[in-house]
């Protein structure tokens, strides 16, 4: 009865060495958070389906691994739909998760709750290299806080964090919603439009300025629209202050409080930060989630293509729970984006113990077994970590492999003598 | 569209108070185990159906959560059985996982190669107090170490992480399959009926020696093996030294190794041991796992019913992965009951913090904010935790919240003046 030995398809075991960094990278990520006055919290890892197709979660809603009713619930044959075999599904984010347990338990929580969550999430999307099934989100969230202290909270907490781990030189970002729309609306665009814009809008860094306003075009848009929104862009690259000057030509449909809002972010931010990062404000930073209602925030890495986490601001997403909105901000860190620049990087994790190995011919027993024994266990409370193993027939070839594993002394014991 | 708030039937949100307890313990845990040798490990949640369904989990087989196929692989419409629709299954334990990865990976593996796992499993079965469906088990391993080295190593490894955790005054039994099927046999029960008797042994703690007895006997087995057997379990019970009793009376069924080695077991972890606690020889444990060839052992704790862990030698189930056999042992720590154990007896993780909470009146804003963030930001790179939160208009109860949560010290920040 041969079974498979290989992992699920586009799922993957995670070998010893990059377990070591994976928990170095989560001790940091909790250890730092929690100064910040983050608690853990944790939710099961199914959800009803109906929670998970509720349109909260775009695309992903496609990608969901979905789980079998059980028992009498459960009739095969007799189904036509998935609908009628299903009523559980793996989470693909851990966002819809920490909404409803927020609605759930908010009675127990404190205002502002600052939840820390490290979670698997599954999608089942096409494998694709350094891409998996089953990965690692880290998310920090505050509800019940309105004001943009929390948007400073959340990018101080996540680039300290960042910047313990080593990472600098980086950038975070920062763009809102609000300032979006006033910009499309500035220029003339209907407001039914704005989605559509904003998807164009989020290839400016592939297609530049000509490719946005070529789609736009083709998109069927008015060209004045199209010209006017385009040269507002124009002129805020030339602006040394992009917000106050948004502010000052988007007056008559921007609230004064969300360039205020977001000037107050950026100040406090780089006047406060530990790690090596600026702050620095983005009008074409979109973000893809119809979530977001406020603030929108991004880390790009120089190392990587891609971002590196981001998060923002969600005020009407508990309400779809409870009916009643909630003031909700995040922030989520690429964690697995972040081992794998770590890995390439050969990253160590600092403060290990020293490694020993004891070697210990077959058939040594008794009460020098026990000695020895004793003798590991005197090093390991002096903070040694020590293996006791006995010797294999091939001696040489097991130094090797436990050097590889990074033992650095190795003490052997025979039966007639024992030799140090 | 108001969404289910609750978690699914059977699974629970875990709150910040027991996951900071949640953590500690797995950093105890972690910290311990690493110290003998013990790396991490982690396979996928998901395995495939077919390996799930193997028959090496027993019961535990009835109880797997399926996932449906998915895109072109799925027709449900035509399905007629279950069969048709899944391919894949949550894991019900690590062990099936562990065996798998070893068998996958091992040529990247030292020997021995120790492994250490934390994860949920989830398992279909009837929520009751204290039982979820989704759950914690935290194993360790020993692949490729044939002597009693690997259940000394287990055993000292497990029960100086108790320790840590301040258990103390506990049990660990230990007995041998082979003690176990040799005193079967020198009873006279055929090879065919072991299984019968040991499950009916297993009852011994409950239904007490009378109830064994009239428990075979009505399964109808011979009144003269039944006899015989008892008064084996009688004498053993007026034994000091019961493995070298049965050594001596079951010399031609029992291989000396098997007490040799067992002996071994109990004095070197009795003479080394850091915790306090007793290794104790206990003839009636059977464990129930098919799997297990020869030791088998389980945790006592007074204060609780049940066993709080346990494991044993399955030497015999890599080969159903690969053809080859390797020797295997291992050691599962029951973590919810622990968790359970810890949260009634009102357990504190040592060593936390000085938690703070800077509150700051709605409006302060500019150059203030920032001086509030950077007083917060020194605080926390001395080591304290705080919370840096818009005061609420009850401020009274936004305190006793706080207060509640472990706050020890609250500064106000107001507008007009900055009082501290």
């Amino acid at each position: 009865m041969a079974l498979n030995k290989k992992p699920v398809h586009g799922m993957r075991d995670i070998l010893p060495e990059e377990m070591e960094i994976r928990e170095y990278v989560q001790s940091v990520i909790r250890d730092t958070y929690r100064q910040f006055g983050f608690t853990t919290i944790e939710t099961p890892c199914m959800e009803s389906i109906a929670n998970l197709t509720s349109k909260q979660g775009g695309d992903n809603e496609k990608l969901i691994f979905k789980v079998l009713k059980r028992g009498e619930k459960l009739n095969v044959a007799q189904a036509a739909t998935e609908e009628d075999v299903v009523d559980f599904g793996m989470r693909y984010d851990l966002t819809v998760p920490l909404v409803r347990y927020y609605a759930c338990n908010a009675a127990n929580l404190p205002s502002p709750f600052k939840a820390l969550q490290m979670g698997s999430v599954w999608r089942a999307d096409r494998p694709q290299k350094g891409r998996y099934r089953q990965f690692m989100q880290c998310d920090i969230d505050i509800f019940g806080e309105p004001s943009n202290l929390a948007e400073i909270e959340l990018i101080l907490a996540t680039t300290t964090t960042l910047g313990k781990l080593g990472f600098k030189g980086f950038e975070i970002r920062i763009n809102d919603r609000q300032i979006l729309k006033a910009m499309a609306a500035y220029s003339g665009f209907a407001q039914d439009a704005y989605d559509s814009v904003f998807i164009t809008l989020d290839k400016m860094d592939k297609i530049g300025l000509d490719g946005v306003e070529a789609e736009l075009l083709e998109k069927g848009f008015d060209k004045n629209c199209v010209d006017k929104y385009l040269t507002l862009y124009q002129e805020l690259a030339r602006q040394e202050d992009g917000v106050a000057y948004l502010a000052d030509t988007l007056k008559d449909v921007l609230e004064p409080e969300v360039s205020e809002g977001l000037q107050e972010i950026i100040s406090s931010v780089n006047a406060t930060k530990t790690a090596d990062f600026k702050l620095v404000f983005d009008a074409t930073l979109v973000r893809g989630m119809s979530y977001y209602t406020g603030t929108i925030y991004e880390i790009s890495m120089p190392q990587f293509g891609a971002a590196c986490g981001g998060g923002g601001r969600y005020d009407r997403m508990v309400g779809k729970f409870t009916g009643q909105d909630v003031p909700a901000c995040g922030f989520s860190i690429g964690f697995e984006r972040i081992i794998l620049l770590l890995m390439e990087n050969g990253f160590k994790v600092p403060g290990q113990p020293k490694k020993m190995a004891y070697l210990v011919e077959k058939g040594v027993g008794g009460q020098t077994l026990c000695e020895i024994i004793a003798k590991a266990q005197a090093a390991r409370r002096e903070g040694s970590q020590v293996l006791v193993a006995r010797m294999n027939k091939n001696k040489k070839f097991q130094k090797e492999q436990l050097t590889a594993e990074g033992y650095e002394e190795f003490v052997e014991f025979y039966r007639e003598t024992l030799k140090n």
